[in-house]
């Protein structure tokens, strides 16, 4: 079906790299703020709107390209599957992306005022959080279902640790209504941060959508099969 | 290009009225559960979790319809960009679907305790909420930039009134910790009905792009122009 075959190879690799420097941007991002909110140094998430600009345009960039590849290559089977996925991948990014910029903004809040407690649930939340984007994305380049049902069960933990989170600023804001404010900025940021492993979760999704046909994305509806579970 | 020119018009209308359906249903799952919130009638929002079980079908098939209509019609120019505006914009109505149960989840906890005021800003996010939605598939449908350009500005309203519902709430848990939970509560109604207009933008943003092939999503961004505010 390729026009010119070899040609077209090298624009799906451009699609690719084009993805995995989205990743590695939206990482960093989530990194940055995180370092900033827990070491209470205003300088470490200053890049971080720098990051945002180009990982929009990297969004362009990749929508413009899944256009053209469509028009002018007319994919089918694996291939066609493949851009699909990498259109969906985009956006997921680009909402990782704006969610790390909704952190920094609540680390900003934060940082204008003492610190509340040590933190400790809030920067295992953005670890995971970070690695299931990397895997997520990982899991697509390789087209490695397995690994991207990891990212899936991941997701529990991440869900886990936010409920905790806010479990315990509870505790704090009955306490001393002094803490309210830092707490709903802390509670924010820990929602934000569960809506990052969502949509690294979404990514997996998409790469065993792509693999295997196989729809995982509403395992307790009516209309998908439920993933099987890990012995 | 068209191999069936009348079946894929056939199968064009197909993937609107999908789309459609999707819409009207994710706005009857945002008026149940905040007339269950506001008139504290847990019946109202019973069906919510059904109407998200057939909106993730929908989900599925728009899916498979796209990745069909691709490969078996290898569309070009205004078709394409047509079918990949709509892979876009089911992404974001299964989105607004599952906002729609995570405010059911805070609706039930705040069902167990008295109420803690008369709501007024957030039935007011909510039909706002709402009207975005319906106005951006609208825009879709009609191939209608102007309306898809309201929704973008209708944005600035909710996210003025979310800040607001922040503002009232935080005064009532200072006064009173007791209040603690629910507002906590309301304020995550507030921010998911925020999400929800979040969403309701993108696909504006989805229809301008494919209408004039102008990218209005990062207006701020060094990556694209800044849409004109009206006169």
């Amino acid at each position: 079906m390729d026009k010119h075959p070899r040609q077209f190879e090298k624009e799906l690799d451009e699609l690719k790299k084009k993805l995995i420097r989205m990743a590695a941007l939206a990482e960093t991002m989530i990194d940055k703020t995180i370092s900033e909110l827990v070491q209470r140094d205003e300088h470490l998430a200053a890049q971080v709107p720098d990051y945002e600009d180009e990982v929009n345009a990297l969004q362009i960039e990749i929508d413009e390209m899944v256009l053209t590849l469509l028009a002018t290559q007319q994919p089918v089977a694996k291939d066609l599957r493949f851009i699909v996925a990498a259109s969906k991948i985009n956006s997921e990014l680009e909402r990782i992306g704006d969610l790390a910029i909704n952190i920094t903004q609540q680390v900003h809040v934060l940082a204008q005022q003492p610190p509340l407690k040590p933190l400790i649930d809030i920067p295992r939340m953005a670890d995971l959080a970070r690695q299931m984007v990397r895997q997520s994305i990982e899991a697509f380049i390789a087209e490695d279902a397995l690994q991207a049902q990891s990212v899936i069960l991941a997701d529990d933990e991440v869900d886990g640790l936010k409920k905790q989170v806010l479990r315990e600023l509870l505790t704090y804001m009955m306490a001393d209504p002094r803490t309210i404010e830092r707490a709903i900025a802390l509670i924010l940021v820990s929602r934000h941060l569960e809506r990052i492993a969502d949509h690294a979760t979404n990514i997996a999704q998409d790469v065993i959508y792509m693999i295997e046909g196989r729809d995982v994305r509403h395992p307790r509806s009516r209309a998908g099969p439920k993933p099987e579970s890990p012995a």
